[in-house]
Formats: structure tokens, sequence, C-alpha cells
């Protein structure tokens, strides 16, 4: 009962190409969700497309109007989370646009936004059930491999931002491999190691005649092949997609000993088009972590995989409202809010 | 003459050797200064050794003790800066020694203590002059390279210290040249890139026959060459001295591209013994950072030779106390002090 009538969050994840919405209650609980098209040609463009998920989920649930405490929303590239202004992302055409102003006046709630990453780890540290309910975990980094690759760390119960945005140990150039990076340098772990990355190994390998069952999974054509073709074909025994999958698994077990070295956090948690593998991508992790880290706990006790999966970006943004992150609190984005 | 009358802290660096104590009035300056020897066999032996020293400072400074707000301690290895409690370090004997109530209770003021390398980036983000007065710096990363390697860092004006310590950078195994660390792992940054490191490799080339000028600075005994050989055979021209610098270079660069890609600082201060070396070491680690990322503002913008110098560690304890930081006031330790 208590429940039913409780206060909820809208979160929001905007992608490259989609957006999608959750109403979240106050035990991180999904409601309700939505999701539509994303159109990044303008900033007009691109809020009318945000509002019309929004407006669809909230029109379908006329109760939770009502009983909205506010919204959070996560976005790529550079935001100004102290305004709520969504500054400029790769492939994406907006530029400064204010979307917690203008989602706050719509909707008549207060509205936060933040970096998509952070909002995943936020999201995973206050629903990821990664301790005993009341006492979230305080220092968490959610790894996040797919298109790209970044860190969302939690440090002491705080979203780390540094002076315009911490976590990106995907544009560290670790490897000597001379593979260029889209941000200018040359052996970033992105470049090597993200999904499309592992898709581009596997049609070199595939076009040098090095693996028959890889090429013939993607049609016969090795610029098809993709990084799930390379988990396919591993798992269906084939030596050079599993050379592949085990260099995966160091090059994101790098990442796992910078994060942990770093910041010394109690879960690091894997999540991302790439983490949706699961097992597979898991155990190359976890074993290259047992041959690099001979000593300590079994990396599986504290390399996970993310427990919100696909929804951690919009559960995050929700979780921005039902927990409010200190960060947040003490720029004075909620002193009207949330009480 | 407010100066004259202010409050002053006593700032005590705690090393595997020595201890260093000087006394910092609310400007930073250091207004005396003494140090002795640790004698690290026992807990009691090493209390002994340490209250000696600030014994003998304060006793020296008579007008001194009125004007005590507080003390604060840097000391290596694990610390429960919590309950002020120094737990162990490699090669030091102490265990659980209850540094803080020891001399709290001997000098009757309030006593901080925490690790010493967070200690020197807290010294160099309160007094270090890294940004205008009264605004310290809110996003710093102190790398000390000198017998080990190791980062304090200053998110947001707050130590960040995970679980047990972050910042461990010295023991991330990025190099694959098979070079075993004492921690167990292979490769790590501080097993190639440390101040000994830097002289092994000197000696290898020296026995190698390639370093002539090299052995001859040590006196003709390869197993006498240290990291200041090094350097001096390069500036002298020695190619291969030269070589084992550019090599020093980029490890520390890939040590730099970690830290500012992770935490987003606005500087990065190197400090540390073999920070002592000056222009010839942040040439060769500017000119690698210049090579690998060939766009953006130039390193010598923001990675610093150290302002504090050797006193980072004993102005950063006295730091604690004349500027508290945020995690000490939350964790209750300056609750009754510092008013």
């Amino acid at each position: 009962m208590s429940g039913a009538q409780g206060k909820l969050a809208l979160g929001i994840d905007i992608g490259g190409t989609k957006v999608a919405a959750v109403l979240v209650d106050a035990s991180g609980t999904v409601i309700a969700r939505d999701r539509g098209p994303v159109a990044p040609e303008t900033n007009d463009a691109a809020l009318h497309s945000i509002i019309a998920v929004t407006d669809r989920l909230l029109t379908e649930h006329p109760g939770a109007c009502e009983r909205l405490a506010g919204i959070g929303a996560g976005a790529p590239g550079g935001v100004d989370w102290r305004n709520g202004v969504l500054l400029a992302a790769t492939n994406l055409a907006w530029r400064d646009l204010p979307l917690a102003t203008a989602l706050s006046e719509r909707y008549g709630v207060p509205t936060l936004v933040e970096n998509d990453v952070n909002v995943a780890a936020w999201g995973e540290r206050c629903f990821g059930g990664w301790s005993v309910p009341k006492t979230p975990v305080q220092h968490l980094v959610y790894l996040t491999v797919g298109t790209g690759i970044g860190a969302g760390l939690v440090e002491n119960g705080r979203i780390v931002r540094g002076k315009r945005g911490a976590g990106e140990i995907g544009h560290i150039p670790l490897l000597d491999n001379g593979i260029r990076c889209k941000c200018g340098m040359v052996g970033c772990l992105e470049a090597v190691a993200s999904g499309p990355a592992l898709g581009v190994a596997g049609r070199l390998l595939a076009e040098a005649g090095a693996a028959p069952r890889l090429l013939q999974l993607a049609g016969g054509t090795a610029t098809d092949i993709t990084a799930a073709h390379v988990f396919q074909a591993a798992q269906e025994g084939s030596p050079g997609a599993q050379q592949l999958l085990v260099r995966e698994g160091y090059y994101l077990a790098l990442a796992v000993l910078i994060c942990w070295r770093m910041l010394d956090p109690q879960v690091i948690v894997i999540g991302g088009g790439l983490a949706e593998a699961g097992a597979p991508l898991f155990d190359a992790v976890w074993n290259e972590l047992r041959r690099l880290r001979p000593r300590g706990p079994d990396p599986s006790e504290y390399v996970v995989h993310t427990k919100l999966g696909a929804d951690a970006g919009a559960i995050g943004g929700a979780a921005l409202v039902l927990h409010p992150e200190p960060g947040f609190i003490e720029a004075g984005n909620l002193s009207h809010a949330l009480r």
C-alpha cells in the first residue's frame, strides 16, 4: 500500500540512437518503461524526441505524475551536471542543450542530468544489491565495455567527476600496438578492446584465413564480422576466436587492475554491450586476472556482471532522484526537492 | 603580529629511516624544523623515536605549545586514519601503533594520522600555491617517484581513500617485460620505474659494456650504480644513459596519463626522490607526453614539480590540521578541535 502510494522517479537514458525511460519506485523496481528513437540532429529535435517518450510514458500512467519526485537523465559525452546542460557528444549534434530546465518546466519536478556512465555507476551503487539493504556500497567502479570503454567511479558514496570528466579509462594509451584511436592517441584501450575493435580483430583474422568458422558465421563476408560472432565462434571451439577472446580478457583485466589500484573499490561492475556475452567474457577476464595477480581473493568475488543490465542507465537516472548524490545536494540542485 | 600570535600546527613525516617534524603557521610557512632517526623495530621504539624529535622541537620553541592547534602525521603503508593507528608497512616492524592517541595525550592537542602519500598530496593542495590564495585547487594528483611509486589523490577537495588505500599506481602490471615486483605481480610500474629500478637498469647496461661513463661515475663498480649516476651520465652525453632516461620518461608518462584520464585533476604534481633530479626528469616525462598525446595543452602546464619538495610530507601533516580535510571532519576526528 505504501509502495503503491510512495514516490516515484522517472529515469531517462539518452543514447546515440535511442532514448529509454523508466518509472521506478523507492525500492528500485521498474514499474513502467518506454523507449523511442533519438533525433540528434539539433537541440530542438533531440529535446522533442526525448519528450515524446516521457510524455507517452506519463500519459499511459496517469497516477504517476502526482507521485513523481523528480527526473534523472543520463547522456553521453560532456554534461554540465551543475546546470543540467548537455554540452556535446561524439556523433551527436546537440550543443549546450538545457535539458534539466526544459524537463523541470514541462513536468514541474526537479530534474538532474549527468554523464551516462556516472549515472549507470550510481544506479548500480544504489540498486545493484551489492550490499545489505539501506547501506549501499560506498566504493564502486562501473566499467562499461561496448561501442566505447569508460568507467563511472563512486568513491566514499560520491561520484568522482574531476574538473570536467573522470573515468576516461578507454583513452589511456596502454598498448604499443599501433592502432590509432579516434581521440588522437595510439593504442588506447578503447581502440583495441571495444566491441567494434573486437569485431575488426575478427575480420582481420578471417581475412588472413585463420578463422573459417568465424567467416562462416558472418555469412562469408569478413567485413560483417562482429564481436558477437567472435564469441560464438570461440564457444564453438575456433582456436583463432578463442585467442581473440583471451586477448580481450587481458585488455579488460588491465582496465580492472587500473580501476582497482587507483580507486580501491569494494566491487567492479562490468556492463555495456560486450558484457551481454556473459560467462564467456567474464571467464576470459577472470582468467587473465588470475594469471596477472596470483595472490589475493579470486577475481570473481570483486569483478561482477552488472545487475541492472541494459537498464543501468535509466534506473541510475531514477536513483539520482531517489538517493541523491551528495555532490548534487552541495551544488544546490536539490534544495527545493525530494523531501 | 597576528602571524606571531596565530595558531600553529606540528607536522610529522615518518619514513622508513627518519622522522621529520615542522612547526607551520597558518600561511603554510615553516617556522621551525627538526629531524631524527626512526627506530622501527617495535611499536615502543618507533613511538619513542618520534616523540624524541617532537619533544625536542617543542622544547626549543617554548612559545609554540600554547599556540599549537593540533598535530598531523604521515606514515608509509597502511594507516587507519579514522582511529589514527599505524597498521603495517613494508620493512617496518610496527603493528597497530595507536600514534594519534599517544601524541594527543602527550601534547594535549588533537592529532591526525594519514598515509604519507595522501598527506603530501594534501600539503601540495593546501600550500603548493597551485591556485589563488584562499581557493586552493580542488582536483590534484601527487605522484611520488622514489624508492616506491604511489599517488595521492585529491578529488573535489577530498582525499580519495577507497576501502583501504587508493592511488596504488605503482602496482599496476602495465609492462609485459618480466621483472617481478615485490607485490607478486610482473611488470608493475614500480618494478621498472622506481629509483632503485632505474639504478638496476643502469647496472645492467654497464655490465653489458654499453655505458662506460656510467660505470666510471660509480667508481668502476657496476653494483654501486644509482639513479643519480644515470642522470649525471645522461647529462654528460652517454647515449646508453640517455636511452634509460627516455624509457623512464615513458613509464612516468603512462602513470601521468592514467592519473589524468581516471581522475581528471587540475594539476599533477610529481615529487619523491627521483623528482629531485629536476629538469632532466621532467623533460623526459614531458617529451614522452608530447609524443603520446600530440593534441591538447602542453604537458608542462599540468605536470609540475613539487613546490614543497622534501617537506611535502611534514607540511602536509600540518595542512591536515590547518585546513581540515572533509573526510576527517565527517569521521568526527576534529569535532573537538581547531575552532
